[in-house]
């Protein structure tokens, strides 16, 4: 029997909407004290965004042999660090930006002290979801999320990010404050969807680390690509600010050709590296792609 | 033989200097990338603070007969999660105070970015502290010290707090608003020193869980007939700040003899609570005793 063509659209969309389900049921509702609290996490979270770390947790467990159902906290749980770090990021003494996801960013549909309690409060509810799930590996998903999250991953690397702003960074350094930026979370996500898993094979882990690293990577220079050639409206967020903020980006350092070329070097090693294995590796070819050939 | 007599002096002074060293082997180096939030991290925590969080799951783990070792992470990731919360209230879109701990308070010392990211990396050290001591109930550990963060603890009670400045509430929401501010944490801070033994009884749950709240809404009447009556210099934060913000507090709401008497009150109760229990208990009579009678 032929197996069914895989239509990552339709996988993706799927869990899309099953990520924005678990999500609803996990966020308190606005009728619960505090009610403006829980109404602020609810809008800095539900009804956007495109959910991609969400997707590679699904999409590892589906690798690992782990249920969709047993990915559920782990996908919610990347995907509220995710939100806590835009409201965060998006505050005053951070980048200060309006718009996020086409709306008002948290802190101008509410106000700083919200947005700051709000971005608080996501972090622990992310853990809170892991831990509650009593998985036989839900421990190990603490540990690897806390790390992404922390001084040596998202947090830290908005740190580095705010200590370069101005500086012309080398390649290596510009390499190493999105690995804490954004990568680590990324690795993370793929990483807790593995640990859905009731255990997990060594090999599998440093595929997928492999494979996270490349998707970070081209993530982010796809990011800045955006950032300089496409219009706000597009975006769903502040279009030109890297070149205002002056900015160190992969297309300012490599030009605009040379990112495009990394990107696509990126995508061919990425299929290479799971060239070995079957359809249950075919999400994780989707969402390469998916990452790899976004608009530009 | 006559068991020696307790000193709680004695014990409180070593419990603070072994939660110390605790903390600055688990804070990164400032040596570490990102240096200067490393540095920050650092500057928030350490040397200084009575640690009564701590002191606390170290006492509730000698009830449960476990060992300091055994509580060592549970007692810094209390701290963790308070001195996080001490940053960002601080902040000026929070309280905006200038002074903590007798030293500029880490936005002033260093940059509101730098705060809030100290006050986020803090957060995910405490669970990844946690979660690395693979401890028979750690998970447990960590759904508890995340629901008492969350906005269902620690952030919501800060919500209720900035929607309540300028009016004047009555009693009951003013013990909702405490229990969700400070009372959540000091009851995790107590029975994640109790998980830290391999299993726990659950009646000494129960018994830790009123004694925590006895304690944190002794602990806030204390804290707010100081604030009414000491000076900053005492305090090592800024006092008065309570009536100039127009809070309510015990003392607004029961008048200083009364809110006095309240806490000689939930003392003798404690006490009573504790009453069936032989020296294991000494350190969670010491401490209901340091609380209820810091000098006012």
């Amino acid at each position: 029997m032929t197996p069914p063509v895989f239509v990552f659209d339709h996988w993706a969309t799927l869990h899309q909407q099953r990520v924005e389900q678990v999500l609803s049921r996990a966020l308190p509702g606005d009728d619960t004290l505090p009610e403006r609290l829980h109404e602020a996490m609810r809008y800095a979270v539900l009804g956007g965004g495109k959910r991609v770390r969400a997707l590679l947790s699904y999409a590892a467990a589906e690798l690992a042999g782990a249920t969709p159902l047993a990915a559920d906290a782990a996908a919610a749980a990347v995907e509220l660090i995710h939100a806590f770090s835009l409201v965060h990021d998006d505050m005053p003494c951070m980048d200060d930006d309006d718009l996020r996801r086409g709306k008002p960013s948290c802190h101008k549909h509410y106000d700083d002290a919200t947005a700051l309690l709000v971005g608080d409060a996501l972090q622990s509810l992310a853990f809170e979801s892991i831990a509650n799930t009593n998985a036989a590996q839900a421990l190990k998903q603490v540990q690897v999320l806390a790390k992404a999250t922390g001084s040596r991953g998202m947090c830290g690397g908005q740190s580095i990010d705010l200590q370069s702003t101005g500086k012309r960074l080398s390649r290596d350094a510009l390499e190493t404050m999105h690995q804490y930026k954004t990568g680590a979370l990324i690795e993370a996500a793929a990483l807790l969807g593995a640990y859905t898993a009731d255990q997990t094979d060594k090999q599998l882990i440093t595929t997928l680390t492999q494979y996270s690293q490349h998707m970070g990577l081209a993530f982010q220079v796809v990011d800045d690509i955006l950032d300089a050639t496409a219009d706000t409206q597009t975006l769903g967020k502040t279009a030109g600010k890297d070149a205002l903020q002056e900015k160190s980006t992969y297309v300012s350092l490599l030009g605009l050709e040379e990112a495009k070329a990394l990107v696509n070097t990126l995508y061919a090693q990425t299929l290479q590296l799971l060239a070995g294995f079957g359809p249950q590796a075919d999400p994780l070819r989707g969402i390469a792609k998916f990452i790899c050939e976004r608009p530009f």
